[in-house]
């Protein structure tokens, strides 16, 4: 690469929380960086991450890991990149490109738009990971054929461009560009939601009914097993359009509660019929 | 095996419906029967069985696959179980055990209870499968560690309670007894309920969110690919118990949706959290 502007190859890179996101990125990102080191506030975190040799660096000390940042990597809980976002300025002078894996991002922008001038900031949301978090169950393929969805601030410029792009590369990922309340509105209907639903399923279910459960329930109510601490942010950022969906959802239970209701079963199977379809479309 | 009944081994075994359940059950039981006879109405199917070599005879005929038959295995959507149930006495004179497959029970169980008295009836439901059918995606292994919930009636007899028991060894499944009435009410929530989410959640989905999809909603969402054909039926015979559930469903839902409404985030994260454990639990 002789273009100029920024380098992921010869960066020294900080990844902010060594969770299931910021360790699979750790991982897959070994080899294409000069220089990977990472924070995080957990103890046990940080001998696993040593363990696995995952950074050369890792530390609770925002000191010791942002000092000599090209590339910071915000891979925490939205509440903690909005926090990141006000502090990184106490620790990094040099010229610093910032990326975020939240996955809300309108709020996440504003706070980036604060960022002094040697920062140059961009947002980004992996569109992958599972429900079991934390640095145990990283994976250096989790990016892998998953889709980036980057969301450029007007102030971000040809570094952070060209960071996001050599990153999303090196994870083998894909890039889709999308304005950040396009953005919030799409994730609201593909992510935001079935958290929700799913947490409604887990609530609604009788507790002798375990024996019973099998892959179809395994799958309708995967997402509830997520930990509040990940999505509670992620739903007080994007309250609107997550409230938006379900007044839809609701609508299109009703619709199908109804033609049960009236034992109307050609309504009940046009409706069905149509969400297979629709499936069959969207997936 | 040498106590006196039912013996698998030296049993003429006949799969009516060779689709996705028929076809992987005929698959399994291959090394496990006398003989195996298969029966589609769908040509294509019939092919393709007899390409696989799935069993010994592959007949649209009634005639041809039951005249010897010792256990009928009902695997078809819960319709043509019931219209089976009605047709049997005039193709099989001979004792003969009837298991079903279907995903409700209360209603066929009362099918079942007309028989005539050659036939020794069971009920049974596999709980495992996958949203697309057809003998096409039939696989050996898909019972393999799965739950059979078993649903006598007070007329089984000692051949349909061998017979299921020997069939369960044989898949390599797992059998959990059950009442039909308590087996609707556990897979109202277990199955036909998150099968009614999936789908409202597909309707409820914007056309041009597609690029955003990721592996929470393809889980969410995944029962909605099912066809209608499979469902339909299931949800008419089960339709109290799916309405009851649903019913629940929409008081949690309105739980969570409230505390977003009022930005009630530490009421969310209760709810959220005690979802979160209800989750651990249940799987």
């Amino acid at each position: 690469m002789d273009e100029p502007g920024f380098k992921l190859s010869e960066a020294n890179v900080a990844v902010i929380g060594l969770g299931l996101m910021g360790g699979s990125m750790a991982l897959a990102l070994r080899d294409h960086c000069r220089q990977l080191k990472g924070l995080d506030v957990d103890p046990d975190t940080l001998s696993l991450a040593e363990q696995m040799n995952l950074v050369q660096t890792a530390s609770s000390d925002p000191r010791v890991v942002l000092n000599d940042a090209d590339l910071v990597i915000l891979a925490c809980p939205v509440p903690a990149i909005l926090s990141w976002l006000e502090q990184l300025p106490a620790y990094i002078q040099q010229p610093c490109v910032v990326i975020d894996l939240g996955s809300s991002k309108r709020t996440i922008l504003t706070g980036m738009q604060e960022l002094p001038l040697n920062f140059d900031p961009i947002g980004a949301h992996p569109i992958c990971g599972k429900e079991t978090l934390s640095l145990r169950n990283a994976e250096g393929g989790l990016y892998r054929g998953a889709t980036m969805a980057v969301t450029p601030l007007e102030r971000s410029g040809l570094n952070a461009n060209q960071a996001v792009r050599q990153l999303v590369a090196a994870l083998e990922a894909q890039m889709v560009v999308e304005e950040a309340a396009q953005h919030d509105r799409a994730l609201a209907a593909t992510s935001h939601l079935p958290y929700v639903l799913s947490s409604a399923l887990v609530l609604a279910t009788p507790p002798d009914v375990e024996r019973f459960i099998g892959p179809g329930f395994r799958s309708t109510a995967r997402l509830a097993g997520t930990p509040a601490s990940m999505m509670l942010g992620v739903l007080e950022t994007n309250r609107d359009q997550v409230l938006e969906r379900l007044k839809d959802f609701r609508a299109a239970l009703g619709q199908l509660e109804q033609a049960l209701e009236r034992d109307d079963m050609p309504a009940l199977q046009t409706l069905l019929d149509s969400a297979q379809s629709r499936y069959q479309t969207l997936l």
